[in-house]
């Protein structure tokens, strides 16, 4: 019954550990691929063309929007952020459950162009871990801590745009969970169209 | 953040295997716990009270309806049917996932009710499959599989209600899929009121 692979999104707010996850479940399972986004934004110190984005420049980005050659896109802090079609549908043709990682307004226009879209929203187990996991990356200042925090009170408010949520509590077990509600998803009867026809055509034939 | 089960509503083709299934996913996992129906009908050949179904008077359902004390009932072939409140109340509790196995009217009755539900729908992978099975009892005559055959017709017309479709083709691999979607299910966002509102507080205390 498995033939193309699903689309999921994940959000979450920032340092929930949606990396982490995502690096796992994509050692722990092959069914996988990770989309690349493509942004107009320079490289950061030890950033890879290919591997955390696909850096171009605004003519190059503007060009692939007037192609329709991205899935969604969007503007943040001037810059532009995209997800390229063509990979998604290469890797879902080939059967891959392919993973995007985009904040909610994102994922809410991925959702409506493809409703059979999977949402997912990781969360830390609690507030104070979240600013726990902030804090850790010993980076941030009280400000960009402070600024963080309200902007998971915002995203907070999306949540139940999502189909799951992902506790991020364990790593091992919160990928099995992961894993479950991607493979559930496959049995939805809107992911099962072609199937559910045939099976109504044949009883038909029947009567 | 597992604390109260979830109700399950599990509907399916006759002759699909819903029977075989349940048994196996209650043998395998220990947080299933499997609601027994109440009915007017007479016991058939080698069935026990309270174990495939309560069995009492007109009088002694009518008191219980009267009660409130069944979740949903319905009147099928002069008999009625329906499920006791009480042991599926004091189940989810306990924090088992409760499975009612019921057909589609009594199904979205229970949804429209507690509308957490999760509803799961059986099929084998193919009409001759279905037919297989239905003769394979050996004891249906031709005139009982067409009247079987027109009733799954029927009921296919109501996929898209369900949750979920359960494809009965092998039965260990559908026994995980089933306790998959279960376990991803206590993951969506409407199952977990409580959890969301404590953290959305906790953010908001935050800003």
């Amino acid at each position: 019954m498995k033939h193309r692979g699903i689309l999921i999104v994940v959000s979450g707010f920032s340092g929930a550990g949606k990396g982490t996850l995502m690096k796992k479940l994509l050692e722990t399972y092959d069914n996988y691929a990770l989309s690349v986004s493509m942004t107009t934004r320079a490289p950061r110190q030890g950033e890879t063309d290919g591997k955390e984005y696909f850096f171009v420049t605004k003519e190059e980005f503007l060009k692939k929007v007037s192609q329709d050659g991205l899935i969604e896109h969007a503007e943040y802090c001037e810059n532009y952020y995209g997800t390229p079609r063509e990979y998604v549908e290469k890797q879902l043709e080939a059967g891959k459950d392919v993973i995007l990682e985009i904040e909610i307004q994102g994922a809410l226009k991925v959702k409506e162009k493809f409703p059979n879209t999977l949402l997912l929203f990781v969360m830390p187990p609690n507030a104070a871990e979240l600013e726990r996991r902030l804090r850790g990356r010993g980076t941030e200042d009280d400000e960009v801590i402070r600024k963080r925090m309200h902007r998971a009170q915002e995203e907070a408010e999306g949540i139940e745009k999502y189909d799951f949520i992902v506790v991020n509590d364990d790593l091992e077990r919160c990928v099995s969970q992961m894993h479950s509600m991607i493979s559930a998803a496959h049995y939805a009867p809107g992911r099962n169209k072609e199937f559910i026809d045939e099976i109504r055509k044949e009883l038909k034939s029947w009567s």
